[in-house]
């Protein structure tokens, strides 16, 4: 196996692939020993002969918005790993994600690009876009996050059900990929996804890992049409992995994105789960792989869809009055804005990227009623089945 | 003493209340069985005589922003009790700095009133001025509430230090005055103040009081010499009590109101304390009432002195983004909201008015080396003694 590897570096350095069909291929790679291909033999003295192509390569990720959190070499050598697997994903997701929104965007509004190192393992890459003519704030961030968990995160693990001793500091790993977009035209609505692999070691060396995630949608105005197309684009990404999953997880949406102190929910819902550690660690993989890929497919068309729609000042300060409540949940109910904010060192600017550009509190808002607004405060205070 | 009483509510029934005004007060009194029959005629001649100072005492809520939460009837018969020396204490207050400000608006601003009772026992007056010329958003709230403890809310105060019996329900009673000052010009800053009275009946009687508090001023510019007025003001209110609380309190100001995950102050400080039950309840009061006292002669010099300034586009950008960081403080850290919002049946629309009417959220906002933007931060990020 050893040799396998050294030998598998090699070729990699051999610039045989294109840089292109480098990064795709290693996003997706199952391929692993199919880059051995010709001219091997020759192989030691090539690689240090061309050792600037390989160098170039390293650096090359023109697929993704920046390289790898894991260093490109490690990756390669781990590619069956689940971290890698993972890192990988979500590196495809953020970047294809990305260029998607990019396409609808005019002016060359593009995402600025932070590739940032924690000091104590890890690090991410966050990509905004910022004030674009289509999208007021769109940010989409992945972490790839290593190092120990304090006593009292292990104890709340413990109280989801976690078997984990307690008392020590446990060793992590948290890969993920987070995005909140916030469009300039209140007939497009926001969208948050946030797909994730953690894996923890237990004091005897045992490992647990599971995954989380979800996607859901918040409109400011309700096209039920949106909101049917939305969902349906979800269960069928569940469906491919069991057919329980979009009911359970579509509930489990609504009730946590739920801005309690008002009773009502943040928007209309999509999926949300945590703990996915079945039926196999394989099978959970393309679960979230499914529901990730899914993520444009349900967004885009929408956007499409409206980008171009009129509107005037009513339904911009309706937008910014609903931007304050999504402030609400994700400062006082989030978990993970929380857990984020509240752990040493964090990067607030990547956790804080969720909240949009501007956000508006009047006391006592209350709109006409059978009016549009009224309209969609029913759908959040009362959940719907949208298929 | 009895007598007195009866003879005081009689009085008080007579013809100088209109009969709507009459059947409001005593619809939610306690007094049921007390209504005068007949046979007093003598009786009430004399009393319409020389009753005078009680009725117009009693009939000048004229001053406050609305009628007192407690039965007006009720709170004359306990005028020594520090309860009623409390919620008349923080009706003043409100109504006064209310006034205050108002005067300060252009074109007949006026704050909107709002009286509202909860079915736990108690409730409130809240007061906002919003779309003000000067005032951006202005609430000025009171609350007179009482009811049960939870029990984890009395773990809460053992872990403070109070001696409390643990796992039951214990009644209580709370009163306090808050207030968040949002100005439209950047150049006068943000004022908040809370001044509370607390009471809790232990499982064998016994009461245990506190009182709690605290001014504070959050400059979207700094301007030193309204930093020192500010604090100095305070010191004044504070030295007539102790000499060591301004230094105590300023220090605890600067502590509590921390943004934490940014390593920053949300504003220039002021005092803050809780717990306060020495040396006596008189002197307690006495302290917390001169501190109330003293908002209006800490603020409205600055407000008068900057509410028409010059400012521009670049200065109110900067000041909404310190409104977020203001949101953040508020809905991440501050007790007080997160307690208020966790509270089954709370008002959020009262607790939530603190929040500005507009607030931004900008993607790694650096202000240029040198500004007078930077200045700010570095005193936010390095609390200053300004006396």
């Amino acid at each position: 196996m050893a040799f396998v590897k050294v030998f598998r570096r090699a070729v990699q350095k051999m610039g045989s692939l294109s840089l292109y069909q480098y990064a795709r291929r290693t996003s997706r790679s199952h391929l692993g020993g199919f880059l051995l291909g010709t001219g091997i033999s020759a192989f030691a003295t090539v690689v240090i002969a061309h050792m600037e192509p390989y160098r170039s390569r390293k650096l090359n990720t023109s697929k993704y918005m920046a390289e790898p959190i894991t260093d490109v070499t490690y990756l390669m050598e781990s590619e069956g790993d689940m971290r890698t697997k993972m890192e990988l994903l979500i590196m495809e997701i953020q970047a294809d994600f990305c260029r998607a929104l990019e396409v609808e965007e005019y002016a060359g509004h593009k995402f600025k690009v932070d590739r940032w190192l924690r000091n104590e393992g890890g690090g991410g890459i966050t990509c905004v876009l910022q004030d674009g003519e289509v999208f007021e704030k769109a940010g989409v961030n992945i972490s790839v996050v290593k190092g120990h968990l304090p006593p009292q995160a292990i104890q709340q693990m413990r109280s989801r059900g976690k078997k984990l001793s307690e008392g020590s500091k446990l060793p992590f790993f948290a890969a993920g990929v987070s995005a909140v977009i916030h469009p300039r035209n209140p007939m497009v609505p926001t969208i948050h996804f946030n797909y994730r692999y953690f894996e923890v070691i237990d004091t005897d060396g045992s490992k647990q890992w599971w995954f989380g995630g979800g996607t859901d949608l918040t409109p400011y105005y309700l096209d039920e049409k949106d909101a049917i197309s939305f969902h349906k684009t979800l269960k069928d990404a569940c469906d491919q992995s069991d057919t329980g999953y979009y009911p359970k997880f579509k509930k489990w949406c609504d009730e946590y994105f739920r801005i309690t102190h008002r009773n009502e929910c943040r928007g209309i819902g999509g999926i949300f789960f945590d703990d996915i550690d079945t039926p196999s660690q394989e099978e959970a993989y393309k679960f979230v792989s499914d529901c990730a890929h899914a993520v444009i497919p349900s967004y885009l068309p929408i956007v499409r869809r409206h980008k171009n729609d009129d509107f005037g000042d009513r339904e911009r300060q309706w937008q910014l009055l609903r931007r304050g409540r999504y402030v609400e949940f994700n400062l006082i109910y989030d978990r993970g804005t929380k857990f984020g904010l509240y752990t040493p060192g964090a990067r607030y600017e990547s956790i804080l990227m969720s909240l949009p550009l501007t956000a508006r509190w009047e006391y006592m808002h209350t709109p006409l009623p059978n009016s549009k607004e009224t309209k969609l405060l029913e759908v959040l205070k009362n959940p719907r089945d949208w298929l």
